[in-house]
Formats: structure tokens, C-alpha cells, sequence
């Protein structure tokens, strides 16, 4: 606790640095870790993520943020926002019928190695239910069919608004619409099961297989309204072979899948992704 | 010496294990490594590569190629090839400014890395002429232009035709034409500067930053009149972050290629690639 | 089913192959995959699994192992076994406090991804009890002190003896005796949470932390009675830094340790893996 | 040009951060990339890496040492060092027989990849000196016996004595005494030929091989008097299996080692690592 973490995006330019190092000292920071990024070194973006330890964070916190608006963001013109990092992210994770990634984000959670606070699972499958309960964590089945998709959204949106920070999509076979996402108005992280940009679409183990591929891979990126394309936080792959049919190429997928999912979400947690320009830089 | 190996491609069924192994155990060679696969377990295609040992392969040879021909073969309705250890592949290389690949497969040839013996270097520009001749082997420059693709590669043939037993592109940034690839009637193998299917064309690093990957790749495979389509040989993947602008990218490509297309030419010339349907089966 | 799987370890010499599969061939069986490796080609031990299919094979298999015994494997001394891949391997976990090997192996088993049949869990703690029993798997606390030892095995002994075919440690922080593991008679597989031979003992990741190394490993190896000395199954590293204190790389030990186990779990299971002079062979 | 870089360390305290960006930002400087990493929240050390744009550096470099050292490094204890980025690191390679290492080192540098001014390169064999000179690096054949040992010592230090910033031991096979060490004063980078803390002393790949490792490693790092225990810099793996013999093994590591002494080497020339209490840390 006492711990904050500072994101910042503006133009570059002289100074940034030792203006928000010199604030935060001022009002008796201590900064552990600080990592910066310029886009350019010429008229470029400035990315900073700062982590401070400040006494009594939680009550000055509000006194704070507004100095930091008024002597340092203004000059700047900075994007900026501030994290306690004794505070959790609040998330629903959303699921259909596979079960990988979404046991071990609830398990990875329970061990304290995500800074998550999982209020509620939500799925249009029930199957997953009794694994879920156990964690002592809600299970809300709601259904989805072309007919009643928007109804199933409204049901989504109700669940959702302003009760989390994130979402993730921990293999949701469903889309979300552009609507809903505008809705919810917080992050929204997706595993996609195949190493983007490859083998966008559907099948992509099948497709791999037939072009005989010897890696298979797996994209954790934030959902955009165009599908498949969201800014990319993380990806890895695995070794296959021609011994590795589709079935074997699917239970090394699922390995890829839920550990890449659990990078991405473990960094966005921990505010270390700012998105900019269409895609992330992870500080 | 005296270490054959024999690779066969033919309709799966019962017996072909032992009707191979029966013949070769009745002419005196001792299997020493044997891999097989098989498409699939029904009406599949069967591939398999056998090392043996045979004392006096070199005038026994012609007599095992004649016996496996008449009472094996033809039998299974094999496509096959025995090939001597002994002999390494005679090979040239093909390559344009870029002298990363190059090098990396003469240094290792010379180190006795790979199973070759390499004949002559073909460039479009006569730039690495002083990396090669060092090597004691020969360097020819062969421009070409779009006016003159036609003559250049009419000198390409003449320096190839029936002078090695594989082309190797090694950054070598011409398209050969589907005429000269049928006239040379040998494997040629590419390499590739990034993860098939993703990012064909031009700039893929460039492609790549945009996008926002994690990881960049190269790809090397068997050249097809069909560009960039043709069977992979072989894969790998390097990690890279925001930090890394176009040319880190291209230093980070660089290793890749040369590694990956190293491996794919070790496997190569020790005969442990079958083509099979458009992809390869590495044994 | 009806696939059957064949190991065989026999000193090398002409011939093997061809008595293996021209036997298998006269019993109407069908090679799908042969994989094969000699230690030397002169004087080596030849080890061999094969992968066959033979309609009816759970009523031939008595015949066909008679057969097997008196006409291939008594010429060449062979130490062989016979597995029917539709007989899942009746396997105990045992565990201790961490849930992370234990929890990857019962969901990957009930997912299908190994062939298990897991009849217990025996822990010497009663912790991960609410975690098994979802399952449908016995959870039987057998505490250890160092007084009760010999009564805690002869315990562990009653529940184990002739109920399973291998005994998988996953973290099982106690020593089993020599006495104990020779009446237990079965593989014993054991994840090691460093990169052996490197920081034997305890504290692993204290110590690779104080020698700034800046991978981390587990390795899975099978259980001998000299501790940490076993044939080694499989191993794999994970990349840290500085930034990663103790409980971090404890962390990344975490999942490095699950997914080495969960390999060399697939592999024993899988009749994969060859014992030889004191390492391990996995065709 | 005009690219500074500032390594610090010293004990943590409130302020650091806001004095060294200050001063730098009152001097004209704009911070371009900043990493900073504290050992512990309380009492640790802290170490800080700063990379700046100060147009008319090498004029003005004087000046600010001078600054920096009066109003910033004298307040809160630090050891410091400013470095000019158009400056390359003058080095010195030292290599017996292999050739893996050396070459690498060299093609990279003239490649632009580091950072380096390679003015010489000793050896104690004459072997490889057609490899380097078309380098246009001077090549000193220094014979080592154990009778010549100090007469050796001697001429490698009126060799490198205030010629070189860095010594890089590219597989060479000689011990540099302590004496030697201290009179040189100045960094020696190793590459040790396998995975430190595994395997210390002669022939690691044999030893390997005996115990059935599944991974091979390289380990490079700085040298002190004590063999094979300085501060590790970077350490890689490749993954090999039992098909591959002591020199299949070794042709591994020559890829592994040579890619992790030149990972090293760029970090070094890019003035990325601090040594603090008997390890690195690479920012």
C-alpha cells in the first residue's frame, strides 16, 4: 500500500521529466521505478509510467492529482491518470464453453498473481458454472442467439455498467457490438487464438495445419469495433510438427492462449500498457 | 561413409515397414535411424526416412537402388531416392547486397556444420565479391534488369544446369521466372524476412511496427512459382517491443533469417525434408 | 483404439527392424509411426517404439505377445513392453501445499490432453482437499513427521500398491525412502523447481536470485533413491530480470514448473520415454 | 550524435529522480528514455540509467560533468558515469582456435549492430589471423605456454594498456591472472560455454550429455579473479534431445554462445548494464 503508479502521454518536448519528478517529489514522493518512451526524437510522443511510494496515498491522493493537473498536465498537455495500486481493478471475465483460460485467471487471481478483483463471470454457455462457483465468484448465464443478441447485450450491459474496470474475453465465442463496447466505456481484452495478423478468422489451427506452419501462436490484444484488429498487448508461440494433428495443434494452442491472456491482463493490471496509436507500448 | 539414406513417400497399408527393412536387412545394412508418419490412419500417405549402414555402400549401391526398384517399389507404388552420406550436396547460393545469409552458410559450411559444397556464389550486384572469394569459391555477377531478365537468366542456367543439386536464395531479391525454376529442376529454397502468411510482400518490419507485434519471424521455404506460397521448411520467432524502431527490427530480422534458413538447409542436405501436399514433413 | 504401442531395448545389430516389423506384419498389424535410435553405430543399444494398429487387438494381445516374446525378442535380448494406447495409465498425485502442478494435471486430464486415469490424490497436508474433490478423485491426508515416517509409508504403500501404474510428485515436499520406492515397483516422476544440475537443495530461487542468472528453470525427472539424480525427462527455462524479486521468480517458477510436468506426465503416458544408462530417451 | 548517457548508483532517498532531471533540464538536456530500478522500497540501493538530447554534447560535456558532479552526485553519494553515445567503445578481442565468437563480434560491428571500435584482436594461435585482417583489424599472435605464461601477460598488456575501453574473451582459452585483471583495469567480457551455475569446468557438452539434459546454454559475463563466478550479464538456452551427440551439441552452443556473448557486448557498448553486488542489472 502507499504505492501509485502515474501514466502519461503528451507531446515531447523539453522538461516533462523534471516536471512531474519535481512534483512528486514536492509533495514528498518517492519514485522506485520510472520508464519512459519517445515515439521520435524529433516532435514525438512522450510515454511515462511512473511508480511512487507516498505515505498516506488514499487520503492525499485527491490533493494530488490536482496539483498534478493544474502545475504539470496543463503546461503539457498530457493524457494522464492515476492508479493506487492497493486498489485492484474490478473485472468480469467472459466466457463460452472452454474452460482453459478462464481457470487459470480465476486461479491465477486466488494466488495474488494478478491485481484483479473478479466480481463476475458471464457466459452464454451454463457448463462452466460448477467450476466457477467454487471460487466463490458469480456465474451469469445469459444466452445469445441472432434473435435475441440485442437483448443479450442490454443484459450484458446491465451486469457490466459501472461495476468493472475491465473486461475480459477469456475465448467469448460471441461478438460484442460497437454499441455495447461504446456502452461499457472501460478496456475490453480479447484472446485471439492464432498469431495475428495470420489466420485471421475462424479455424485458424485448421488453416495452419494445412499450410504447415511449425509455430503456432496465440494474440492478446484490447477489442476494437473492427474485428481482429485492436491494438496487440502481447503474443507468443510453440513448436509444432507434422506429428501434431488439429487436435494436438489446439491443446498447444490452449497452453499459448491462457498464458499470453495472463500476460496481457497481468500488465494491464498493473497499469503498465498505454495504448497509442493504434497500438501499445507496455512500460 | 558407408551410411545410406533412404527416404519413401507411397499409399499407406500394411507390410511396407517390413517389406523396406526386410530388403535392406537382406542385402546387409544395419538400420541405425527410422522415422515414419503417416497421414493419417485410414488410406493415408506413408512417409518414411532410413538411415543404415552398409559396409562398401559406394559399389553397392547401384545393386540396392536396382533390387529395391523391382521388389519393393513397385510393389507399394513408392516415390523414393537413396542418397549417400558420403556425398555432400553440391549447392550454390544466390544472393543480392545483403551478406548476413551469406556468410552465415559459408562460415558453417567451412566449420563442416552443413552437408555441402558450394560451387559458386550468384549475385545481381558485385558487392560481396571480397566476403567470397576468401572462401575459395567462386563469384559470379549476373545483373539483372527488368530489360534483361530474360538474358540473366539464361546465364543463370548456364552456370547451374547440371552443376549442383540445390539453389539456395539467400536474400537474393529477384523473382526466378516458373521457366528457369522447371529448367533447373532442382529444390531451390528462400528465405523468407518474416512469418508466413502474415505480412507477405514488401516491408515487413515496416508492416510489422505498424501493427504492433510482439515478435518477428522468417520463414524459409521451398520456392514454387507461386510467391511466398510454397512449402515451409522451417519457422522461428524473435521477441521485440515498443523500443525497437524499423532498423532494431531489421537487426533483429537478421538473425532470424540466417538462422532459420541455416537450419533449413542442415535439414535439407541430410535428407530429412519430404515435400508432401504442399507442405514438408522434416524427419 | 486398437492401437497398440511397442518399446524395445535391446543391444544393437542387424536385423531388429525387420524381425519387429515383419512380426507385427504376419499378425495383421499396420505401422503408423516407428521412431528408432541407436546409442553408437557400432557396438550401441538400439531402442526402438512403434506404433501400430491391429483390429482386435485387446482379445490378440496375449497371442500376439507370446508370439512377440518366443520369436523376435529372445534372438535379440531385448527388454521390451507392450501397451494398449486405449488403457489409460492409473496414476496417485501426490502433493503437499502448492496447487499449481497438481490443479494443470486434473485439468488437463479431465480435458483429455493426457492419458491418465487418476484414481488419488494423497497429500500430507489436508489443504488442497476442497480443490480434488470437484473431481470426483479420492483425497487422502497422510500427515509425515519425522517420527511417523515409517508408519506414514507403510500407509502410503497400502493405498498405492498395485492401484496404479506410475506415481506423479507434484510438489510433494517429503523424501520417499529407497525401501519405499523399490515395493512400490512403479515409475515415480518427480518436478524438480530448478534447471538441474544447477542449485541442487532448497531455495532455488534465492539462489539463482543472488547469482543474478537470468533464466529460471524446472526440471521433471524420474524419482531415484540418490535425491535430484534421476534420468531427466524434461526441462525448460523461463527469462527474468532484475526487476523479478524472489516471489516473482517464484512466480515464474510456477508456471514453468506445470507446464514441464504436464510434458513429462503426456510423455510417460504416451509410452514415450526410454530409460537408458541413467538418462532418458523420449521417441 | 548529441546523445548522452548517465549511469548512477546510490543509496535511495526521496529526491533523486527530481535532481538529476533537473539539473539535466536546466542544462538544455531533453530525457528520452529513463529506467531506474531500487534494490528494496526501504534502504535499497537505487541505479538509474538516462539517455538525453543535448545539443552540442561533446562541447558542453565538460560543463555538465562538472555540474552534475558538485550540485547532484555530492548530495546523495553516487557513482556515476557520463558517456557520449558518438563515442564507440574501443575494444579488444582476445580468441584462441574457434572462430564462432570472433567472427560474429566482427561482422556485427562492421554491420553497425555495436557500438564498438575494434582496434585489435590478440590471439594465442596464429590460425585465424586471414579471418581477420580483411577486416582491417590488426591481428597479434601472443603464445601462451605455462613457462611464457608472465612474459605473455606482459606483452597483452603493453598491447592493451590505454588502448581499450572493454576486453571481450571470444572463446579464448587462456586464465587472465588477477594481476593481469587489475593492471587492465578496465571491463573483460567471457563467454562461458554453458549454462553457469551448471557445469562449471572442462567439457560442459559431454557433461551434459552424460546427464540427459533436454536444453543447452551459454553464459556470458564479466570477469573477475575468481573463475566462472562474475557477474552474469546474459545466459540463452537451445533445446536438444538424444539424437544429438557431444559434437551436435557443440555445434548448438556455438550458435547459442555466439549470440549471447554479442547480446552482451551490444548492452555493454550501449552502456545498458550496472554491476551492483555481485550481479548485473541491464536497463
Amino acid at each position: 500500500s502507499d504505492v501509485g503508479r502515474l501514466l502519461v502521454r503528451c507531446p515531447d518536448g523539453p522538461g516533462i521529466v523534471a516536471a512531474v519528478s519535481g512534483l512528486l517529489h514536492a509533495h514528498g514522493a518517492n519514485i522506485a521505478q520510472s520508464d519512459q518512451y519517445s515515439t521520435s526524437l524529433e516532435g514525438g510522443t512522450f510515454l511515462m509510467r511512473v511508480v511512487f511510494h507516498l505515505p498516506g496515498l488514499a487520503q492525499r491522493r485527491a490533493h494530488l492529482e490536482r496539483a498534478f493537473a493544474e502545475r504539470v498536465a496543463a503546461d503539457h498537455d498530457m493524457t494522464w491518470s492515476l492508479h493506487d495500486a492497493a486498489r485492484p481493478k474490478r473485472a468480469a471475465i467472459l466466457v463460452s464453453r472452454e474452460d482453459h483460460c478462464l481457470l487459470d485467471l480465476l486461479w491465477r487471481t486466488r494466488r495474488g498473481e494478478l491485481e484483479l478483483d473478479v466480481g463476475l463471470v458471464v457466459s452464454n454457455h451454463d457448463d462452466l458454472r460448477r467450476d466457477v462457483e467454487p471460487f466463490g465468484i458469480d456465474y451469469h448465464h445469459v444466452p445469445i442467439t441472432p434473435d435475441t443478441k440485442p437483448a443479450a447485450e442490454q443484459r450484458l450491459l446491465e451486469l457490466l455498467d459501472g461495476q468493472v474496470d475491465v473486461v475480459i474475453l477469456a475465448r467469448y465465442m460471441q461478438i460484442l457490438s460497437g454499441d455495447l463496447l461504446e456502452r461499457l466505456g472501460v478496456p475490453v481484452i480479447n484472446i485471439h487464438h492464432s498469431f495475428l495478423p495470420a489466420f485471421v478468422g475462424a479455424q485458424p489451427y485448421a488453416q495452419a495445419r494445412a499450410r504447415g506452419v511449425k509455430l503456432v501462436g496465440a494474440t492478446a490484444h484490447y477489442v476494437t469495433e473492427e474485428l481482429d484488429a485492436g491494438p496487440i498487448i502481447e503474443q507468443d508461440v510453440a513448436r509444432v510438427s507434422h506429428r501434431d494433428d488439429v487436435p494436438a495443434l489446439i491443446a498447444v494452442g490452449r497452453d499459448i492462449e491462457r498464458t499470453v491472456l495472463a500476460r496481457a491482463v497481468a500488465w494491464h493490471a498493473a497499469d503498465r500498457v498505454i495504448v497509442h496509436d493504434g497500438t501499445t507500448v507496455v512500460l
